[in-house]
């Protein structure tokens, strides 16, 4: 049974169906049918009009969305840990040609307005440093931590006061929603968020992610970079047929849950001297030492070492929840 | 009916069937089972020890391979018509970082080696001018003709002398196959090619194409470059599994001879006269009246129009001959 | 006698007495009194307000100009023959991150609306086809010829009503103004040139060139470009102070009616039936056998070939009359 | 009285002369006599082959040299406090393409081996993390210390071993050797040291900094950059002639001793219980409260603060004793 990641996990059989049923013939690149409702569906969802476009990785969606925020010569304030620094290969100084991202400490992998402003301080206005030009944060964050509506507000106030573009990495925005049942609405545009990538990979879908736009005027760019990156895939209905599928009937809600309530489970079941962080979406870091870690996989269950002492679970939309219920059995009797 | 693009056509049905056939729990980027077989399965295919990564579009397949031989400083030359110039958006300069194309001008978007030995002859070897790094072409052409063994063999020969790094756009190279009879090999490393795109898209493909390197050293940089691009898609085993499923009993090939089966079919109707190029793949250009393209129009066909007094058809793998055998009636008609 | 790089000649004695004069203690960068003084003195020169900032080469003035008009998706419109496109090593490239060149053909290297316009109108407004952001020429062009201000004005509404910036490579600006007799604002703001390189090293100066904007919001940016490259000296009051030592008393003026001068008594000397294009800068393509050329040299003089049957002769700011009169006579008796 | 910074200096009255004496007609760019030169006069100062490029500025010199060791996607470990980090408004990621500084912390902006192992330990050697490739050191550094010859090594090692390149920003690599007493060689290639920028400019030159490549295969594509940047100035031998001039007799050393032993009297005046850093070479952080900055100011001496609590201090090649030995007094007087 597999905690080790939630890109593991097989696609909804939502997903297959959609695509079979787009395998039709229709216009090419993102002229089809349902490329054309995807501003529509998620305007519905965000309660504002916004643009959006599928792209096929949420690098894709990070970076697209923070080269039209940040010029190559600008700045991007994130977390140390945050996914564009650790886990895209330099993806935003390629998007972006050069930008530096200036990394914030702080628990969780969490933005704080004190952290942000501190670093901000720091540089000089002059041309000898470079200027921040973006604010970059990760909800739910890559320890599994969401940030509440007014948190994203405080930060969003931040961003505008000091003149940065706001951009939020979304790979697990739908845990962070299911988490908070925060409206989409309230993590994003009302609280100052200007673009994000809205992740389904993970959370059920096959090799589609959206890149919405709040701040509608950047989408223009964002089409002109999608294909200067080979982004803009020739058969695209294949792409947003599978967010519309699970855009319908909130599918995504629905798997993000059921993969939060996973790892709630979980998480009751290491208690809070275990847990480095709360657990608040479908991530768990686990105080372990290396003979329990071996006690669980000797019993089938695979997971990731998070450094000495520590392991990672992670759950998933499809998890089987006595596998679940018998690894937080597992876990209380080490 | 319709003949404007074999990008509107829809996938096998053998595609299908893989990627639900894959939708199992497997490791998530390219360690899954079925991105570990390609490697193998296009080595038997070409007879010879090669690499193989999945990218998702023609595009990413030809810049990240293009970005392995050319570096930000340096030239390459190509077609005026080539896709890399006209119809990627400046994608072979934002993966190398500024390199730039050489162009060569010729008929049917093919290159010589007198056109590519003279364009380089008008190089200073100083640090003034862009040294060219590389040579690419693309078989079959932009305009539906395509290369023998020996005319690239004498590009390879060409290059090498040159210490030019050799590239083939592949996006047809299936119908370039199938239309030459010859073997893939002779078409590619053979003749000195060293890293190509094989395109599968076009061809009965949903969303993944091949980036295959002869010069195998060269593949450690692509999969950084793919990673760092945003092209390393975190459940791959949904691009490898489509292609494994389109080289499987030699699919791929079979699908490019019935689109080129369309193609002559609609040549003949067509005569001499009015082909623009001679058809040696899926693509005809046609020397047409407005009038008369309308009349087809009319009777249900759809095309583009290819500039004043000339139109575009192309043909798929899934054409219906009956319709192909009525179209050609109705031009013979005009 | 050498005829054949004004780049070869040694700087004007108020150049190193400028130096000489600023050599004491200032402020670094560019907050020292002659770095702070190069706006008023453009401004005066062009008659309106303009911000003016020194560089140390003619490539870098003219790219970090090119780089505020055109993003790195984006396409600049010159001639074939343009220093940009071939003398420049591709830091267009380099500075606009993979800015892509459209070339026109024309003789004599002069842009003209019409080659502008149909290039413009070859390339379809979608994301597929790399967009014009920019008009660049050079004025006096690389083969010696000048743009009238009509010419200059013609082609600014061009860029204007086709939404391009218009850059002016100004490298032998000096010239084109001596020749024509126009006043340096016809050949610039008031024909719609928004950015310049304006040259001095060719003209008299050591290593500092000046980049004009016209459109003054972009120096901002520009300021940051340039450190960015590494062109902000940090003694850089060496750098106004040799430019403001060719403004003073019209020295850049005089230098260059004075290298015009004697392009015109060889111009003369040579003959229309020589001249592949009219003279009117300092710089001939002179029709010549290789007897002759040779013949040339074997009296002393020294220039470079230029193609097959070819010559250049390039003339200084201080070229020695008398030896411009033994050329012309030794022209005459060929 | 100023010791904010050594820029603000003016040059020898040897490099004036050296100007004055160049200014002759010369082949342009860099192929004149003194540019040829330059190898040869490195060469000897290093007591080995070198190969040796004038550019305009330490950021270039930096930058370009930078650029031969990392590729777009790869990583250069440096202190946070580097000067490529800080102080190049993001020059390190044009050059390279979008490079990543990868930071380290520690006193008086020094590298050590073990920050640097810890640093190089955290990455994982798969694609998704962005990989070193070189290791970049400043000495003398940001904050006025000096490395040892068996510091270099250690580095040196460390680079070799983990498969690092190895650059030496020498902004104040004169004053680093004056300070030392070491031979220049034993802080630079016998330590393992590829390429350094050495710095002329602080140390009482113009506008020209030296380029020095030790691994001598790295520089014919430095020329390439060079140029690419806009840094191959026309009239190379006003460049070439002045650093040939610092080297003349060894005036660089003079110069750097001179500013050292400013530097050391400031010291003595202040007392270890003041300095932040130890100073070893012409910059002192000292700790002062507003009070007796504000005391010291009234009388003359102009200065940065750096922090609250601190001031910086710096002495240049032409620092007058008497007002050094003045303002030891004032500080003694505080």
């Amino acid at each position: 049974m597999r905690f080790f990641s939630d890109n593991a996990a097989p696609c909804c059989p939502a997903v297959l169906d959609a695509l079979a049923e787009a395998n039709r013939l229709d216009t090419a690149y993102d002229g089809d049918e349902w490329s054309l409702r995807l501003d529509g569906a998620f305007s519905d969802l965000f309660g504002t009009q916004v643009r959006a476009l599928w792209v096929t990785t949420g690098t894709a969606a990070n970076c697209i969305g923070l080269a039209t925020l940040c010029p190559p010569y600008g700045g991007i304030i994130c977390h140390r840990d945050a996914h564009i620094e650790v886990d895209e290969a330099g993806a935003p100084g390629f998007y972006t040609h050069g930008g530096k991202l200036i990394l914030l400490d702080g628990p969780g992998a969490k933005v704080t307005v004190e952290a942000a402003a501190e670093a901000r301080a720091r540089i000089r206005a002059d041309v000898h440093q470079v200027q921040p030009k973006a604010l970059s944060i990760t909800n739910a964050t890559e320890y599994g931590m969401t940030y509440s509506p007014d948190e994203v507000a405080a930060l969003g106030e931040f961003a505008r006061s000091h003149g940065l573009g706001f951009q939020l990495d979304g790979a697990r925005f739908a845990n962070a929603v299911a988490s908070t049942g925060a409206h989409p609405a309230d993590l994003t545009w009302r609280a100052g968020v200007e673009v994000m990538s809205f992740g389904f990979i993970k959370n059920g879908g096959m090799n589609a992610e959206a890149l919405i736009f709040f701040k509608q005027e950047l989408a223009d760019e964002a089409l002109v970079l999608k294909k200067r990156a080979g982004h803009l895939s020739s058969k695209g209905r294949f792409s947003a047929a599978q967010i519309l599928a699970m855009l319908e009937g909130d599918l995504w809600l629905a798997n993000a849950r059921a993969a939060n309530a996973a790892a709630r489970t979980l998480a009751e079941a290491c208690g809070s001297e275990r847990l480095v962080y709360p657990v608040q979406a479908n991530e768990l870091f686990v105080r372990m030492t290396a003979a329990e870690a071996a006690a669980l996989r000797s019993q089938g269950y695979d997971f990731y070492d998070w450094g000495p002492g520590e392991i990672r679970l992670v759950t998933s939309w499809d998890q089987d929840m006595d596998a679940v219920a018998r690894l937080a059995a597992a876990i209380r009797t080490l």
